[in-house]
C-alpha cells in the first residue's frame, strides 16, 4: 500500500553508482511515472516544477540531491567534499527558496559532513547518503506513529472529509492527515472519505483521490464549496487535515480553504483535526498572527490548466495558505500522541525540547 | 452599460424579416461574440448548450424561439398557428427541461396566441412577438426596480462579495444581485466586489468578473475556498447572492456553494442578503425541504474544461444547488422592496397573490 513518491536506487555503501527515482507528481493522476534522476541538475528541475512537493518530502529529495551533486566531484579529502557540499546545497536552495525543510535537510547534512571532515571523501560521501536515507526512515516511522494515534480518534464506519494532499505523496509514505485514514483502515475500521478538490492547484482532486483509490478506500471527490453540504446531509464524522505550521498556542497555517472548513466544521458540529509532526509546531511563534502567508500568482485562478477562465484584467487575490485559530481545532494528531485543548498547555508540553526547522507535514504546490 | 444577453431584431410589426440574436456566453470571456438566431433549431441548440442562460433569460428565449418557429409555417388562419405553436412550443421545451422558467414564458405565448385565435394568423404572429418583447421589458422592469430597492442597503465604500453570476446576463439586463450593486454605483456610492469564481462551471469567474469590469466596478477574483479568509481579513460589508427558488418560509434554493457562504458570513457578522424577483418565492412549497436538487454530471468536477484533473474512476458529488435555511439570510430585496424577518410573515404579506411559475432570478449554467 506504501507510495514512496522519492527513493534512493542503489547499494548504501556504493554512492557514485547510485541514483533518486521519484513520482513525478505533475503526470499524476494520468499516469504513475517515475522520473529517474542522475543529477543533481535533473532534481533541481523536479523540485522546482512541483513534480516532488510536500515539506517533508521536499527534505528528503533535498538531502538525496546533495549525494547526487557530490558523487561526480573529484574530491578526495573531506574537506574538500564540505567545500563541495557548501556550493551543491546552495544550488539545490534556488529550486524553492520558501520551503524550509530543504534548507532544514541541507542544514543537517553539512552537519554531518562537517563532523566526519577529517576523513576520506569516499566515507564522507557514504555516511551523507547514510543520513540521507536516514531522513527518509525517520519521516517514515514518524508517519506511522501519526497515523496509529490518530486512527483512535475514527470510529468504524467514519466518513471522513479532508482538504489538499496530507498523503504519502507529501510525505515519505504514509502520510499525515491520510496516514490516519491509512492507520484507521488497517485497524479494520470502515472508513469513507469526501475529498475537496482544493482550488487552484487541485492537490485533492489530483493526488487525494488517487492515493485513496489505490488503498482501496471509498472516495468521493468533491469541489470546495460542497463541503458545507456534505457536512449536512451526508453524514460527516469528522474533518482531518495536515498542517504548513503550528504556532505555540495552536493557531494552524495550512492550504487556502483549510479556515473556512473548520468554521464549517464547527457550525455542524464536526470534529475538527489537524495531523501533523511535532517538527511543524515552531514554539518561537507565539500565534498565527506571526505566520507570514505567501500569495501566490494570478494565472493560478485566472487560467487554470492554460484556458483563460476569466477577463484578463481583473484583479485576483490567491494566498497560498490560511491560518485557522485554535479554537476551532478539536485535537492535534502528532506521532507523539493526540493534544486536546487548552493547546498553549499541551503543547508545550508535548514538545519542550522544541526543535527549530524541521520537516512540516504537507508544503505548497 | 446595459448588457442585453438577448435581444429580437426587426420591426415589431415585422415578425416574418425579424430575429434573434444573443450573447453566446461560452465565449465569454474570451470574445463579446453575438450569435444570430435565424430559425428555431440553431436557438434550441444555443439553449441546449448553455450559450444563454440564466432563469429570466431563458424565458425570453423560449418566447422569442416560439415566434422563431412559427414565421416559416404555412398557417394561415390563428387556428393553424395556435396549433403549429403548440409543436414548436414542445420542441423548444426539450432544449432544457429542467428550466422552469422556459414552460413559464412557452405558457404565457400559448394562452395569448388562444385569445386571439379567430384573427388572421399574421395578427396573432404580431401579437405573439409583442409578447415576447413585454415578457423582456416587464423583465428589465423589474430588474431596475429591485436593484434600486436593494442599493439602500449598500453603504458608500462597501465591499460586496458574490458568488455565481445573477447579473444581466442572467435576466433582460441589469440582474439581480448584480442589478444592487449596479444600482448602488449608479446612485454614487463608492463600491468593490469580491467574486467567487463558482466551481464546477466558473460562472463567477467567467461571467460576473466580466460584467462588473465593463461597468467599472473594481473586481477582485477569489476561489470558492477564499470567501472566510476574505470574510476575516477584507472588510466585507455583505454577502448578496440571486436565488433560483425560495420557499414561503425564506429557504432559499441556489447555485452550490450559497450556503457555506451563508454559513461563513453568520460567522463572521455580515449580513448575507438574497436579492430575486417576486416570482423566485414559490408559496407552494412550505419549505426547502420540498425543493429538489438536480446533480449535475461527474465530468463538470472531475474534467474541466476538457482536462482530466482527477482518477476516472473516482465517485463524485456534483450537486447544482443547495439550500440555504432562511435564519441565514438578513433580507430578501425584491422588486417590492427589501424583505425583513420574520420571512413566513413578510413573504406571505408581499406576495399574496402568488404567480405560480415565473421568471426566476438565475438558472443553473
Amino acid at each position: 500500500m506504501l507510495i514512496s513518491p522519492i527513493d534512493w536506487i542503489g547499494e548504501r555503501d556504493r554512492p557514485r553508482e547510485g541514483h533518486v527515482r521519484l513520482i513525478d507528481q505533475t503526470r499524476l493522476p494520468g499516469e504513475l511515472v517515475h522520473l529517474d534522476c542522475r543529477d543533481v541538475g535533473t532534481l533541481w528541475e523536479a523540485i522546482r516544477s512541483l513534480r516532488v512537493r510536500g515539506a517533508p518530502a521536499l527534505g528528503v529529495a533535498a538531502a538525496m540531491g546533495a549525494v547526487l551533486g557530490l558523487k561526480d566531484t573529484g574530491a578526495e579529502t573531506g574537506e574538500e567534499l564540505v567545500r563541495e557540499l557548501d556550493k551543491v546545497a546552495d544550488y539545490i536552495g534556488t529550486s524553492r527558496p520558501t520551503a524550509v525543510n530543504l534548507f532544514w535537510a541541507l542544514d543537517r547534512m553539512r552537519r554531518r559532513a562537517r563532523e566526519l571532515e577529517s576523513r576520506p571523501a569516499e566515507e564522507v560521501l557514504e555516511a551523507l547518503l547514510a543520513e540521507a536515507i536516514s531522513i527518509q526512515e525517520e519521516d517514515r516511522a514518524l508517519c506511522l506513529a501519526l497515523g496509529r494515534a490518530g486512527a483512535e480518534l475514527i470510529p468504524d464506519g467514519a466518513r471522513v472529509l479532508t482538504h489538499c494532499n496530507a498523503g504519502a505523496l507529501a510525505t515519505s509514505g504514509h502520510g499525515t492527515a491520510l496516514g490516519v485514514v491509512f492507520a484507521a483502515k488497517e485497524a479494520g475500521k470502515r472508513i469513507e472519505v469526501f475529498a475537496d478538490e482544493t482550488r487552484p492547484l487541485l492537490q485533492g482532486a489530483r493526488l487525494t483521490t488517487w492515493e485513496l483509490l489505490r488503498a482501496g478506500v471509498s472516495t468521493t471527490l468533491i469541489c470546495d464549496s460542497m463541503a458545507g453540504v456534505v457536512m449536512r446531509e451526508k453524514g460527516v464524522t469528522c474533518v482531518i487535515v495536515g498542517a504548513d505550521r503550528i504556532a505555540a498556542n495552536g493557531d494552524t497555517a495550512n492550504k487556502i480553504g483549510t479556515y473556512g472548513l473548520a468554521v464549517l466544521a464547527k457550525a455542524h458540529g464536526v470534529p475538527f483535526y489537524v495531523a501533523a509532526p511535532s517538527s511543524t509546531f515552531d514554539l518561537s511563534l507565539a500565534s498565527g498572527a506571526e505566520i507570514p502567508i505567501e500569495e501566490r500568482p494570478a494565472e493560478e485562478v485566472k487560467k487554470p490548466f492554460g484556458v483563460m477562465t476569466a477577463p484578463a484584467e481583473v484583479a485576483v487575490f490567491n494566498p497560498a495558505f490560511d491560518v485557522t485559530p485554535a479554537e476551532l481545532v478539536a485535537a492535534f494528531v502528532t506521532e507523539k500522541g493526540v493534544l486536546r485543548p487548552p493547546f498553549e498547555k499541551t503543547i508545550a508540553a508535548s514538545f519542550a525540547s522544541a526543535h527549530t526547522g524541521a520537516l512540516g507535514a504537507t508544503g505548497p504546490g
